[in-house]
């Protein structure tokens, strides 16, 4: 499988997103409160067909698959060309007639350039590109372009295995989401 | 198949498009510089899932199998919701994205409702919506939602093996298209 | 489009097929008996992949899309390999599984090789072969592989365009089939 | 997802198929010379329609996701209806000609009844089935029907990501399959 693999045992979380507005969310969504459970990010652009043909609809069908409370699947709209066509009021229409009701954060636009800063940060090479971070928050993998549902399954499946990372660390210990009355 | 077939031989031409602006064309289109050839009119919306996923690409696959002396395949964008995320700037960017070479028009806004007139005037219940007119300028088939390639390639065949349409009217005579040296 | 179109007017009507027995069918069937009506008959093996992915659900939608009375859809198995493998029982079980309900004619084996008689007489290159008779029972298509739907259905589509045979010869008339009370 | 996950940590390796013939392999292929791999045996029928349009492709794209080292794929023609039409020749040439290079037992007949004895040992339900062992040869997954790529790449997946289990027993100790000179 062609994957960015590291050992994650020597490293450390990933960098949060940087992020000028959520949609489909009723404030930003932070890798830190997302802790305990895999992600999947999909970057993607609401013009670029192969995005609207195959990442948008598996991303979907991850959600229905796993159920959020292993799984937390997100949309980030990476912008880097178009910027007009693509602005977030177009975004909101598109999400709607799509029916896709996953938080998505409109990235943050770069200051000297068309790409805009967590695709910077992360590296993309363009869209759509899916990132899978472990329960501990660490970026595992980072997929351009067109990926097989089972290979995409079998990434998840594999950091589903994984034992929950502890919820506690030097600032003290996290209740688990959804389990306070 | 469902269809809205009527006698031919009792229908005039059928009433041109009201356009506000033509991409992919030199200038505007008309159903009477079409006369001579079966003509295909795909109306969509950019944002529609429906036309994203079936309607242009049968569009696309149409034009590529007959060829553009014998069909005329158009698109008419004919928006009737998320007006300011769907303006001409937004389609002219997604026409480019989905690699669409054919001319489409952009239907005239309407000036009381959200439908624009060639819709009204045509009746369309929504989108997609394939028109497929004669040689003749008749409009002979309209159809709403996703059509399988099957029944669209037997309408355009049965329409491609009618006779030509005699290029004289009241008017004159044309020389058929692309015969001039 | 890829055919192979002749003059109908200079061609006599085809030769019967050479068939050991018919399934789905309470007798022979034969081209004379189908005048009047378009004709499609897909040559095909059981053990053919492109047959059994693409050809046959196509003859399945024709058969749907037409109806019976414009158009008869038959198969034939032309068997020219694995010959014990694919014999009438194995034949009838692979039907019944893929629950196909029209006529199928087994192909008579040949004398001095592999391939049976009706398609060494219609000079097929492989399966799946699609032939295609007009209402006078004129062979108008010959289509070697995998066809799309478009293309398949405008070759019908034009064919059954065509006006009427008539239903009259030397030997006298025929009442149009369905036609009795 | 629809499973029969139960505690590993409770089981026993799974009992051998019974086998009256193996195809595609130079002998008999037991599930204890498997020890070490995730194993996926697809139980189908040659004429099952649901088995060559869904399964056996999905098991053609595990072989090649995955590489045997890791998952070894398996057939098993558990044939329980149409015997004569699918005995092992007809088996035979169907592998040849849909291209299945992987090792396909053929499943023992009963003795009392159409269904053979691996398919009622393991009480499969129908064709295709899919059965999931893990690295210490227990059945972890049942799965009958059609099941998507990513919920089968998610389950794979988990159980490669399981440390491997120890290569000895009681018997002594087996050296990894590959790594002899």
């Amino acid at each position: 499988m062609d994957k960015t693999s590291t050992l994650a045992g020597a490293m450390a979380p990933a960098p949060e997103f940087e992020v000028a507005a959520w949609l489909n969310a009723p404030g930003p969504v932070t890798l830190a409160s997302l802790r305990g459970r895999v992600v999947a990010v999909y970057a993607f652009q609401m013009l670029c067909p192969g995005c609207v043909s195959y990442a948008l609809p598996q991303a979907k069908a991850m959600e229905a698959l796993f159920g959020r409370h292993e799984l937390a699947v997100l949309g980030l709209h990476t912008v880097f060309e178009h910027h007009a066509a693509m602005n977030p009021e177009a975004l909101a229409a598109f999400l709607h007639e799509y029916r896709i009701g996953f938080p998505v954060g409109v990235d943050m636009p770069g200051t000297d350039g068309p790409i805009p800063r967590t695709m910077a940060r992360y590296r993309m090479r363009g869209t759509p590109t899916l990132l899978l971070f472990d329960r501990a928050g660490r970026l595992r993998h980072s997929l351009f372009g067109h990926q097989g549902d089972m290979q995409v399954g079998a990434l998840v499946g594999a950091l589903l295995a994984e034992a929950p990372a502890s919820r506690c660390d030097d600032s003290g210990c996290l209740v688990p989401e959804g389990s306070m009355p």
